[in-house]
């Protein structure tokens, strides 16, 4: 009984397999009543799973098979790692184990066998070693699908509040430099139509933050709002968007402020991360704009030190979960 | 009918005559019962009290006889200014008024009459025309007291969270620079020896940022945290104190994280303004920290676009209200 109209499972990456990504996956399926959570498959070695839970897995080939099989046990596309996993305890075997499960994540989006991507959490230093060349999975994923990353944009979404930050995971002496009127453009472009696309919100509004405090007070306290910020603002603007700012990062994220905006644009990641997390920390979720296919991640890490210990909260990744099936919809809606 | 010792007034500077002080402190006292608020007396021009508001006034010449009126009228000492002054249009004359009202207000602190000061908000701009060399009033005041600028610390305190930013109004591209291990410890000990002086916490616990993303990722975005960061932290560890860090900003200001620490010790200002004001912009409080005197202050502007308009909101000027006889109720205990 949903509103919804009838799409493909979500297709959900474990993650690092030594990570909390097994755990969180496997109480979703637990709680999948509860949480209110649409059939999903999830990719990955079921070792991995298996040591922390003593459920019902049901292995398929096919996302398609998830939805009859999904009642009874959690649907899984098994990827075996070359070597056990121990929660808590990352290896490099791990590390291939969650790329192969992203990589496959993303082609079933892309074929359309999945309605929308939801990846759990990585282990970047393994990755590194692996040879992966991206920041993050973001990126990652933005390549797969053939899209620049400065036309991609990592929005960080929670009932009252969607953040989207222009620089991400930058040294903080390295944001001025980064800072560039094309990049707050493009950034604010994919925060837009993801607006649009993802959240059905026809006319989105922007409110873009300022870099200095009080927004640089008239330019006394940094001149990046007037030689930066006002000039990107001002080009969407003419491309007919309803964008404003640059606003004082500190009054923008208060209840009656947040009314006047669909998403803020920050300028850096804290200032973007900030607000979201002392709002939403339970209930953020990851969104890449700027994509092909619908992608949302959980806004956690691995949490390594707590794995396999059953103290993971699943909230955040059954959050990513609805919010995937219900961009997703929006898409087959529009499509 | 109260706990608290028997105390003076509060000295309340109306701040610039031009603009929300004298609203919300008129309100402050329309509403003393429902918002249990402590005799006070208001310092400034009468005119501009009477200019947005129509109830009583009683003319004192000093703090002691405010007790005895308090119940029937406004109580104020009375600063005459140059020009009658308009709502929303800050003038030479206002800003001249609104520094001797902060200068009494403080004296009267200094001398016993008042037991504590809050300040009304001021227009800088104007301010800086007559001469004003300060960066705001927690540095004109902590002059008067005769205290060192990097031995004040200015604190927000909410009911749920308090922070404390190392630097304040500095270009973000300049904070790097002013981020010192001795700036971060002497804010640190203002912070610490705050918590124990002005709310009564014997063992203060204080949580330090970070300044980069993920506080640097060990040193793969930015070495702050290891080269200026940590040994601040170690500093005053040594000292016995109770200080945790350096933190990723991020996830230092969600309710669980919150329960951690008693204080914050931010790296820059919208570190430090963005959680208190996304949580408790209705009530956060600025308190002056390492004065020989109490000193409060609503944590809002002069807001001249809607001076005179009745709709300027009174509870950040309550909450500095009763804040200030908090703090100072526990001085006087301790004394």
């Amino acid at each position: 009984m949903t509103l919804l109209p009838s799409i493909p499972p979500l297709a959900v990456s474990l993650g690092d397999p030594a990570g909390i990504g097994p755990e969180v996956i496997a109480k979703c399926w637990d709680n999948r009543r509860e949480l209110g959570l649409p059939p999903f498959v999830a990719i990955g070695d079921p070792c991995a799973i298996g040591a922390v839970w003593d459920g019902p897995i049901e292995l398929v080939d096919d996302p398609r098979q998830a939805d009859a099989a999904f009642d009874q046990a959690l649907p899984m596309i098994q990827l075996v790692a070359a070597q056990a996993d121990v929660p808590g305890h990352p290896s490099l075997a791990g590390a291939h184990c969650s790329l192969d499960s992203l990589e496959l994540a993303v082609g079933l989006a892309r074929s359309g066998s999945a309605s929308a991507v939801v990846t759990g959490p990585v282990a970047k230093q393994q990755l590194y070693e692996i040879g992966f060349q991206h920041p993050g999975q973001t990126e990652f994923v933005a390549e797969r699908c053939g899209v620049a990353g400065g036309n991609v944009a990592m929005m960080l979404a929670g009932p009252s509040l969607r953040t989207v930050p222009v620089t991400t995971h930058v040294a903080f002496a390295d944001v001025p430099a980064r800072l560039t009127a094309a990049l707050i453009e493009s950034r604010g472009r994919a925060a837009l139509r993801g607006l649009q696309r993802l959240f059905g919100i026809a006319e989105p509004r922007l409110a873009v933050s300022g870099l200095n405090p009080h927004s640089g007070e008239g330019g006394q306290l940094g001149r990046e709002e007037i030689e930066i910020i006002a000039p990107a603002i001002a080009a969407l603007a003419a491309e007919g968007w309803r964008v404003t700012g640059p606003h004082p990062a500190d009054t923008m994220f208060h209840a009656r402020a947040r009314a006047n905006y669909d998403a803020a644009l920050c300028m850096y990641h804290d200032q973007a991360l900030i607000p979201i997390k002392a709002l939403h920390f339970e209930d953020a979720v990851n969104v890449t704009l700027g994509l092909p296919i619908v992608r949302t991640a959980p806004d956690h890490g691995t949490a390594f030190d707590i794995a396999g210990q059953d103290l993971a909260d699943a909230r955040p990744m059954a959050a990513a979960m609805r919010m995937a099936v219900q961009c997703a919809a929006l898409r087959a809606e529009a499509a």
